[in-house]
C-alpha cells in the first residue's frame, strides 16, 4: 500500500505538466485503474461521490475473474455468480448432447440438484495485492537476453511459491506499465463452478455478428453459475446486491471487471508494427479460418452444434482486430499517438536525471525491425493452435513431463507448481472433442505453417514429410486416443516414461516439434521481449516521473475498476443514439429469420412483459474485451446492469479512448429481473436474488 | 502513328531530366511497351538487336488476347494456339462431367474432329491502332461530372461504330496514361474456339498455392485451342514458329501479351488509398470467401470439381492482393513513390507552362477523402457478384432491355450495339451451372452487404426484407430457371415485356435492386471516376512535357510487348536460384501428397524423359497478371517459352518494376514439346508445331 500513497505524490507534482502534455488522455472517465491506485478523489470531484477503501474492499472482493477470459461477480450470499452467457457458452456447449443442445434451448436448474458442474472452469477472487517491484526488477537487473528471462521466470516462480500449496489459492506476478511495477496478485480460487442458467443463444446473442459492437442492441446475455466448495455453495460474504430501480440518464455508474489488454502506452515503433505487419497478416488468416467454419456448420445440425461457438468467438475476433487495425489506420488517430509520444520523448529529453533513457524508443525502434524479421517465424511456430484442442494436450503431456523434472525455479512458467493445478484440471476434465473440427483446424495451421514458410523450410519439411497438411491431420486426429480424459490423466502421472513409450500420433508428433518450437519460443524472448521489456522499464521510469501514475496501466486481465455515466452518443452518421433501448424494441428488430429470430419463450411472454422496460444501455465507462460479464454498479454498489460488449467505437478503446464516442453497453438490470421472472419462471433464483435486492 | 514520333522527340528532350528525376524507374528492361512506341533502339544499344516495323507488326499479328483475362499466340499456319492450361481450364471445366472430369485427368483431341468448342471463349487480333486523343478529350473539354461522363461515353459509342457492323471486328478506345491518350484499338474477333489440349490438373499446376508466384518451379501450365472459322480452323497468316534450341542464360528474350493493370502512375494519394482503405478491407474478404471454398470442395467429389476452380482462383487472388499490400507497406519502396512524386510535381511547378497543373496532385488527393466516404457503398453495391453467375444473368437482361430502348450513344457502355456482340453470345453460351457454388457466393455477397452498411441500412432492408442472406440466396438460386441458356435467350430476345412479364425470382430481384445499383455507380462515377480522369490528365500532361512517352503507361490489358533477358535471382535468403529447373528437378519434389502428387501419365513417362531437359525458366521481362499465356520469343520471333507466372517479387510490380528480383516465369519450350510428345504421345500436334520449327 505504500506504494500508492507514493504515486499519489508524484502524480500531484506531475499533474500540471500531465495536462498540458496528455491532451486527449486526460478526458473524463478514461482509465481501467487497479484497486490500489484507484483516482476516488477525482470522482468525487466529477460526480459528487468518493468510494471509501471499504466501498473499494467490498466490490474488489464481491467481483470474480473467469480464468478463460471474462469477469463475473457474487449477487448473493449463496455463491450465485452473474456473467454472460457468451461466458458460460463454452459449458453450456460441453454439457450438451445430440438429444439436450442447451446452446439452442437454454439451460434452466429447477432445483439446487440440478445445478451442473462445468467441466473446465475457473474463478479467481481477489483478496491481496502485494507489491513485489524491488524483488523482481533486482533479479533481473544488469542482465540480458536469455539470462534475464530465466532471472525473471525463477523470481516469479519463488514469490508465487510464498503463497503455499493450497490449491485454493493462486498467485500471479502481474506486470503493470510493461515491466514499470510488479505486483503479487493473491486470489481465492474456485474451481467447482456449476451452471445454473443460460438463455437460448438466439436471444443472448441476438443480432448476431451484425449487431455485435453495435448499439442499439438487444440481448439477454446473461449466464448464471454458482461457486461450490466441498459439494456446498460458497458462503459469498461480499457480494453485490441488485438495484431496486435500475440507473437513469447520467447516473454516475462503475465496471469492476478484468479488461484483457491494452496497447495505449506501446511506442510508436511497436503500433506500426501492429499496423504494418501483425493485422495485414492476421486479420486475413482469421478471416479465412472464419469462412472454413461458416461452410463447415452448413454441412449438418452435428457440425452446426460443434461448429457454431468456434463459429461465434472468430467472428467477434475479426471484428475486434479489425477494429482496432482500423484505428491505427485512422490518421487523424495515430497523429495523437505521435504527438503524445513525441510529448513524452521531449519531456524526458528535458530532464537531466531522465535523459538518458530516450534511446529506449530508439531501442524498442530497433527491436521492431528484428519482429519484423523473425514474424512468419514466430506467427506460426508460436502459434495459439499448438496449444489447444488435441494437439495442445499432446504439447502440454510432453512439456510436463519433462518440466516437472526441473526445479520449480527453473520451468517454463507456466508449468510450475502452482500453474501445474490448472495444467491438471484442464487434462482431465471431460470436455468433448469434436474430431471433425479438429481436423478442421490442424489442416488450417499446417498449411499455412507450409504457406508462410514454404514448402523448402526445414521445419516445414519435417513436419509434413511426405504427407499434405489435409493428410497428416487426418491421421493424427484419427488415431490419437488423447481425447479420453482418462488417457491424458495416465500420461500425465506416467511422466517422462510414459511419454517415451507412447505411440498415439499426436504425442509422436508433439515431442518431434517440440525442440523446433520451444527453440523458436527461447530465441523470440531472449531477442525481442527481454530487451523489449528493459527499454519499457526506462520508459516507465520516465513516464512515472513525468505524469506519475495518473494514468492507468494497461490492461492485464487483471482486476480493475473504472467509472462513467449512463449516455448516449453520436453514431458515424452523426446521428444521436439514446442511450437506452427496450423491451419493445427487441420485438421490433425480430424478423424471424437468424440471427433476428426469437426463440419460443420469448414469442410467448410478449404479452406479459412490460415491453418498456430497458433492456440494454450505454455508458461511457472504458472497457474492453475480458470485461464481458462484469457487473455494471451504482455508488451503492448495487448491480445496475451486466456489461456484454462496447459500441464500434470502442474497439479503438485498444490504443485510447475518446469519451466522446466509445460505449460500455450492458443489459439493464431491469430486463434481467423481468426476463428471469416472466420468460423462464426461475422464481427459485429471481427470489434469490431480489432476497440480495437493496 | 503520328503521335508515336511527335512523343518520340519529347521523350529526346526530356530524356537528361528524366534520367535524374526518375531514379530506378529507369533500371534497364522496365516497361509494358504499346506496339506503336517501341523502344527498339534502346533495346538495339543495350542487347545488339533492333526490332524492325515489320518484326514488330510481325508479333503483334501472331499474338492474341483472351477477352477472360489472358494472352495467347497462334503457333502453327493452321490457328493452332498456345495458352496455359489456367488460361483454358474454364472451358476444361465447363466441357467435364461428373463422367468425365477432364481437369483432373486432362483433354487430348486426338483427331481434329475431336476438338471441342469452348461455350464462352473470345480471342482477339490487333490489327490496327489508331490516336483518337484529340476527338476524346475534345468531346470532354470544359465537361464535369456526370456531363464529362455521357460525353465520354457516347464519343466512345461514336468511335467504336466507326467499325461497322461486322461482328467479327472488335474495336475498343484504349485509355493510356490514365486519359493522356486515347487510341482506337481495331480486333479481329474469333469467337469459335475450340479446345485442343490440357494436360491433367496436377501437373498443369504442381505445388498448387505454395508453389505460385514462387521459384523455382516444375509446372506443365500449357493449353492449346484452335480457332475456326465457318466451322473451319482458321488460316493463320502471322504465327510464331517454334525455336530449334530453347534460349541460353543471359539471352535477350520478349514477351507479347496484355498486362491486365498496373498502377505505377498512380498519385501518392491513390495509392495511400490502395494500402489504408481498399486492402485492409478486400484482403481479409478474399480469404473469408476462400475459407467457405476450401471447406466447401471437402464436401464431395461434386463439390471438389464444382468448386475446385474458384478455388484456385481465388487462392491466386488472394496473394496476389496481398503480395500487393506488402510491397505497398515496405516503407522503403513506399519511399521510393513518394520521392518520384515530389520530383515531378517540383518539375511541373519549375515549368511555367505547367505551373497551374501542380494542384491537380492536390484535387486527387481531395477526392481520395470522398473515396474513403463512399468506399462500403461502392464496394458492395459495386460487387463482382452483381456480374457474375445467375444474379449476374438477371442483372445484365435486366439492363440491355433498358439500354437497348436508348440511342446506341446514350447508353452504359457495356451495352452499345457492339459490345451486345459479346452480351449475346455469354447469355446464350452453355455454360454449366453449379447452384451449390452459386448459392455459397451469393450468401456471401448478401451477409457482406448487411455486414458493411449495416443492418439498418435502407438498401440492405430492401435486399433482405425479412429473409436471412442465406435463406434469401437459397430462394432464389433454387427458383430461378435462368440457368438455361434458351431461356436466357428469350428473355433477351423478349426486351423490356418479357422482363416486366417473368416472375422468375431471379429476375424480379434483379429489377427491384437494379435502380439502387445503378444511382450509387453514377454517383460514383460523377463524383470520383470524372473529377480523377480530369486531373490525371493534367498531371499526364506535366508527364509528357517532362518525361516524354519515355515511360511506358500503366497496363491496360491491352497489347504490349516487352523486353529482357533469361536471368536468375537472388531470394527473400539472399541465396541465387538459377535461371532454369529441369525435368528431373519436377520428379524429385513429388512427395505423393497434393499439389505435390503427380499424374499417372507423368509417373509412367520418367524412364523414356530426357530428364536433364529445362523445365522453367526466370527472365527479367516485365510482366503482370493478363500476361498469362504470353509466348516469351527470341529474336528470330521464335518460341522459347510460355509465361505462366512471376516471382514472389514480381507483385510488387503492380506499383513499380525492379530489374533485380522481379522475374517472369516461363515452361521451357523444350520441356513443352518433350512432354506433349513422350507423356502424351500427341504426335498430330507436336507435328503440326515442329512444322512451323525455325
Amino acid at each position: 500500500m505504500t506504494k500508492v500513497q507514493s504515486k499519489r505524490s508524484i502524480l500531484l507534482a506531475g499533474l500540471l505538466i500531465a495536462c498540458l502534455a496528455l491532451g486527449r488522455s486526460m478526458y473524463a472517465d478514461e482509465g481501467m485503474w487497479t484497486f490500489n491506485n484507484f483516482p476516488s478523489q477525482k470522482v468525487g470531484e466529477n460526480y459528487g461521490f468518493t468510494p471509501s477503501q471499504a466501498w473499494l474492499d467490498h466490490v474488489r472482493l464481491s467481483s470474480l475473474r473467469i480464468a478463460g477470459g471474462c469477469s463475473a461477480s457474487f449477487i448473493s450470499p449463496g455463491g450465485l455468480v452473474m456473467t454472460n452467457h457468451h461466458c458460460v457458452v463454452d459449458c453450456v456447449e460441453q454439457l450438451s448432447t445430440a438429444k439436450d443442445n442447451f446452446v439452442e434451448e437454454g439451460f434452466i436448474a429447477k432445483t439446487a440438484a440440478e445445478e451442473r458442474k462445468c467441466p473446465d472452469f475457473e474463478l479467481d477472487q481477489l483478496v491481496e495485492i502485494r507489491d513485489v517491484t524491488a524483488e523482481v526488477q533486482g533479479a533481473t537487473a544488469g542482465k540480458t537476453g536469455d539470462a534475464a528471462n530465466k532471472a525473471l521466470h525463477a523470481k516469479e516462480a519463488e514469490l508465487q511459491q510464498s503463497c503455499g500449496s493450497d490449491p485454493s489459492v493462486r498467485c500471479d506476478i502481474v506486470s503493470l506499465y510493461y515491466g514499470g511495477i510488479y505486483d503479487l496478485y493473491r486470489y481465492k480460487r474456485y474451481t467447482d463452478v456449476r451452471l445454473v442458467f443460460a438463455p437460448e443463444y438466439a436471444v443472448a446473442q441476438f443480432g448476431g455478428d451484425p449487431d455485435n459492437f453495435n448499439f442499439p442492441r438487444f440481448d439477454f446475455d446473461i449466464g448464471l453459475l454458482r461457486a461450490y466448495e466441498g459439494s456446498k455453495p460458497v458462503a459469498s460474504h461480499d457480494y453485490l446486491k441488485w438495484s431496486a430501480n435500475g440507473s437513469t440518464d447520467g447516473e454516475l455508474v462503475f465496471v469492476s471487471g478484468n479488461p484483457g489488454g491494452t496497447s495505449r502506452q506501446l511506442t510508436v515503433a511497436q503500433l506500426e508494427f501492429e499496423r504494418d505487419t501483425v493485422f495485414p497478416a492476421r486479420v486475413p488468416d482469421i478471416a479465412e479460418y472464419r469462412g472454413e467454419l461458416e461452410d463447415f456448420v452448413t454441412r449438418g445440425p452435428q457440425q452446426a452444434r460443434e461448429g457454431k461457438e468456434d463459429l461465434f468467438f472468430i467472428e467477434n475476433s475479426f471484428k475486434v482486430l479489425f477494429g482496432r487495425e482500423e484505428a491505427l489506420l485512422d490518421p487523424h488517430f495515430f497523429g495523437i499517438k505521435v504527438q503524445d509520444e513525441q510529448k513524452l520523448r521531449a519531456a524526458t529529453a528535458a530532464d537531466p536525471k531522465l535523459a538518458g533513457d530516450v534511446s529506449a524508443w530508439d531501442d524498442i525502434a530497433k527491436i521492431q525491425e528484428l519482429r519484423k524479421q523473425l514474424y512468419w517465424q514466430n506467427a506460426t511456430l508460436g502459434s495459439r493452435s499448438f496449444r489447444a484442442g488435441l494437439l495442445g494436450y499432446a504439447v502440454t503431456l510432453v512439456r510436463a513431463a519433462s518440466e516437472r523434472t526441473k526445479p520449480n525455479t527453473e520451468r517454463l512458467p507456466e508449468y510450475t507448481d502452482q500453474a501445474l493445478v490448472h495444467v491438471q484440471q484442464a487434462l482431465s476434465a471431460p470436455v468433448p472433442i469434436y474430431k471433425e473440427v479438429e481436423e478442421l483446424n490442424l489442416a488450417f495451421l499446417f498449411s499455412h505453417i507450409r504457406r508462410d514458410l514454404g514448402t523448402d523450410d526445414p521445419f516445414v519439411r519435417k513436419m509434413l514429410g511426405d504427407e499434405s497438411p489435409e493428410e497428416l491431420a487426418h491421421r493424427l486426429v484419427n488415431g490419437t486416443r488423447l481425447e479420453d480424459p482418462k488417457v491424458r490423466e495416465q500420461l500425465y502421472k506416467g511422466g517422462e516414461e510414459a511419454i517415451k513409450a507412447s505411440d498415439d500420433p499426436m504425442l509422436r508428433f508433439a515431442k518431434s516439434i517440440n525442440g523446433d518450437l520451444l527453440a523458436e519460443r527461447k530465441e523470440y524472448e531472449a531477442q525481442v521481449e527481454a530487451p523489449t521489456r528493459a527499454a519499457a522499464e526506462r520508459i516507465a521510469k520516465a513516464r512515472f516521473a513525468i505524469y506519475g501514475t495518473g494514468v492507468a496501466p494497461d490492461a492485464t486481465f487483471t482486476a480493475r475498476l473504472n467509472y462513467g455515466a449512463v449516455k448516449g452518443f453520436e453514431n458515424a452518421e452523426g446521428k444521436f443514439v439514446e442511450p437506452y433501448t427496450t423491451m419493445g424494441g427487441l420485438y421490433q428488430r425480430a424478423t424471424g429469420a437468424p440471427p433476428y429470430k426469437l426463440p419460443e419463450s420469448w414469442l410467448n411472454a410478449k404479452s406479459v412483459l412490460n415491453l418498456s422496460t430497458p433492456m440494454n444501455l450505454a455508458t461511457t465507462n472504458d472497457i474492453i474485451g475480458g470485461n464481458s460479464g462484469s457487473p455494471l454498479i451504482n455508488k451503492d454498489a448495487s448491480i445496475v446492469g451486466l456489461i456484454f460488449d462496447g459500441n464500434i467505437f470502442s474497439l479503438g478503446g485498444d490504443y485510447g479512448y475518446d469519451a466522446a464516442q466509445n460505449r460500455a453497453i450492458a443489459v439493464d438490470s431491469r430486463a434481467l429481473l423481468e426476463g428471469l421472472r416472466k420468460v423462464y419462471h426461475f422464481d427459485r433464483v429471481v427470489d434469490e436474488i431480489e432476497g440480495a435486492r437493496r
